[in-house]
């Protein structure tokens, strides 16, 4: 996958958002492929595997997005690995496809300082803490990711929220994608 | 798979929910995949495919368990399919495993004249108007569907429910799973 902001050019991307219960990993994985699928005009699949790797404590959420069907919606090889937890980190890390970008919170994750990949880095529970709380991290998460990959539309995922997600919390949770992008933003041009 | 209240005896089964948005279809996957792989010790896979399937209407979540690591998560054959909306009702019901249980959702779903499957109904959404919201048809149709399948415990559900739900939702949540567990065992009486 291309980096910088630029549309995918193979045609499946293969995404994983690793993290912790509780920090909304599974529908942060659930609005990207709503947005894709049902807003980008995309095919996508989400998946969630429980078993003893999920009684660990690191959670993920795998997210297949394609131009056409998806015949294997494992994510093998990550092209994109956002990572919200130290574990997920660890665990998930040597799983990347040649060119991937890897994400990582930098408030909980603290790269190895032998990591080859270069690990972009976006403070995003910090950023949700500033805006009311936590819980939005994952969107902040989400509106860096897209802006660095354009994996999905902006626009398509603002629609994945809004026909996604309680009335009460669509506020936070647009200003919470601004402010991921507008840091991913503020990067670009420093 | 076995009917009645058994334990499934083959090792993989094949769980559809079908619905449409914003009856917890997704939530209701999650639930049983948890279930199954953090309190009954199973693996479980839980996937929500997006594509021009889902801009059509009827949503969908497939749960596959077993007690080894799932290779295929996606649902060729569902061995037990519910579905708490017409449109599910006829896109899914050609893709059911030989003696499979087919459960509908008796006030949104009225099964064809011609339908060869036995069909098992539960008024969920009615039940759960009952409740106080449909909101909780999902976990009514689960407590349903746990009692006359027996593809996971009542206990392990009901741990999956504490440890996923908000605090505020858990107790009509438990009412909900109580209901749809009685209903299940009044037919069984009957």
């Amino acid at each position: 996958m291309a980096k910088g902001k630029n549309k995918a050019t193979n045609s499946t991307t293969q995404v994983r958002i690793g993290g912790v219960g509780g920090q909304g990993i599974v529908l942060a994985g659930r609005l990207l492929g709503r947005a894709a699928a049902l807003f980008d005009g995309k095919e996508a699949v989400c998946t969630q595997s429980y078993g003893p790797e999920a009684r660990g404590g690191a959670s993920r959420s795998d997210v297949v997005i394609s131009n056409q069907p998806v015949d294997y919606p494992y994510v093998l090889k990550a092209d994109i690995l956002a990572v919200l937890f130290q574990e997920a980190y660890t665990r998930f890390r040597d799983r990347l496809a040649p060119g991937a970008m890897l994400i990582a919170d930098s408030m909980l994750v603290q790269p190895f300082e032998d990591e080859e990949e270069d690990v972009y880095t976006v403070p995003a529970t910090q950023i949700a803490e500033e805006l009311g709380g936590r819980m939005v991290a994952n969107i902040v998460m989400l509106g860096y990711l897209i802006e660095k990959t354009g994996v999905v539309s902006r626009e398509s995922l603002e629609q994945a929220i809004r026909t996604s997600m309680k009335q009460q919390h669509i506020e936070i949770d647009m200003k919470a994608l601004d402010a991921g992008i507008n840091y991913a933003r503020s990067e670009a041009g420093a």
